[in-house]
């Protein structure tokens, strides 16, 4: 007889319920879209599934309605009725016994949850630090995809010394983004920030925030930098989606300008909301 | 409130089931092992068991009691009354409202399964074909972690080309080992297999192998090799758990020596058997 164990129970492996088997879990064979409301609308919705669509077909997983999934993301955020809400979904391969090819008959499976934003208002006004990790990760992070250790372990790292991220460093020496962030650097009125790469999520905010420093007369510079220039920007910023911009004002313990929010990150900051209205 | 969505189901979050905010499905932030019986005796388990434990500590997954798993494995298998076994299991980091850093106070979660093995006669006695695909993976293949899209991507890929597994080629145009396989080649009386690093796993199988050629008089080579030198190999095959030995006769449309399962190779399964008594 086939048989599963959860925990320390053995049960009939026919009596598993099929999350148990998901190919997320298995494999991480699965692709993630995070978007968050402002005051009751979500932002950037169409961006988010346009980005979704690409991982899908990235990983070849067919058979999923984007129609469908606008409506589901819409619905359930409605059903929280959070004006600030962080939503949260996966599609997975599906569902089966554990192999690699996967079954051709498996049905995708959706997941979503919608919860309260964190507060983030002091890390707005006081900034962050941050340290460097190793960029473990895999050579297709412009899928967003659930094959996220690399990143869990370089935030638990950057955690240890207390750091609210940690800044991926590549084998040649060069940043190439946060492990849950797009990362910037002010010289002057220069913006610069990694190119888009096999190696770097085309991170939606990073999008924004390309958009508003053009409005604010930054210089948008897309090119790689090490650790070395950070730790002598005049400005650092990360940007996400469930934070849009937040400053860093310790990079690896290097100090960056006097140590509070530059002057261009809170411009930025600022000038981000009218977007978000 | 906050809540979930199953496929297209709304629901208060507190209602669903821990599986479903598994770090594992989140993440992929687990490890995992593959054993296997033979005629009603698990082969090699303080092998696996020793991994499972540097795997489980390379990601500083903690509380885990190894005396436990292994009551467990056998447990299931047991319980499970098949001579011929495949035993998989994972332990992830624990279940939680997703945040990469983790809760300190979660618990792991251990999943499961016994499942006959598939039989492997024809692959042995006739050999497999198989393709090559660029080495997607992250850096540190020597742990055995959930996150294996890259391995599912590349084995999609060859079973497309009709092709049993997938070799992965990495950016300096080396072989680093199958997508669910260590790579073997042999020249003359040599045979050759990619070093240990951090870029391949530290198979068990692989281990026996090489205890079983040295026992047939052939030389070990641990080097990398490039897909050229596999074309003008006299023999290949690939070694895994779940069926040790599998002849390789065609390697990206070259055949492999006459086609047919090479002397050695077919010797080094015999000899193989002799472990496994």
């Amino acid at each position: 007889m086939r048989v599963a164990m959860i925990q320390g129970k053995v049960l009939p492996i026919e009596e598993l319920e099929s999350i148990y088997l998901d190919r997320g879990i298995f494999f991480g064979d699965g692709v993630y879209e995070v978007v968050r409301s402002y005051n009751g609308k979500i932002f950037a919705l169409e961006e988010h599934l346009q980005r979704f669509t690409r991982s899908l077909a990235a990983i070849q997983i067919t058979g999923v309605e984007i129609d469908q999934i606008r409506a589901r993301v819409q619905r359930a955020f409605d059903a929280a009725g959070i004006a600030n809400a962080k939503i949260y979904f996966h599609i997975t391969r599906g569902s089966g016994l554990r192999n690699h090819v996967g079954d051709a008959g498996s049905k995708p499976n959706f997941f979503l949850t919608v919860t309260e934003l964190p507060d983030t208002t002091q890390e707005k006004t006081k900034g962050i630090a941050v340290s460097i990790h190793p960029d473990w990760r895999w050579k297709r992070c412009d899928i967003k995809s659930l094959n996220l250790l690399a990143n869990v372990l370089a935030r638990q790292d950057a955690s240890r010394k207390d750091c609210a991220e940690a800044i991926f460093v590549d084998e040649t020496g060069a940043i190439t983004e946060g492990a849950a962030s797009a990362f910037f650097v002010i010289f002057g009125q220069i913006l610069q920030t990694a190119p888009l790469t096999a190696n770097i999520l085309p991170s939606i905010t990073r999008k924004f925030v390309i958009r508003v420093a053009e409005k604010l007369n930054l210089k948008v510079t897309e090119k790689s930098l090490i650790p070395q220039d950070a730790h002598q920007a005049d400005e650092l910023f990360i940007a996400v989606t469930t934070k849009d911009i937040v400053p860093v004002v310790k990079f690896d313990d290097y100090v960056i300008g006097n140590g509070k929010p530059g002057r261009y990150t809170k411009l930025l900051i600022q000038e981000f909301q009218k977007f978000v209205i």
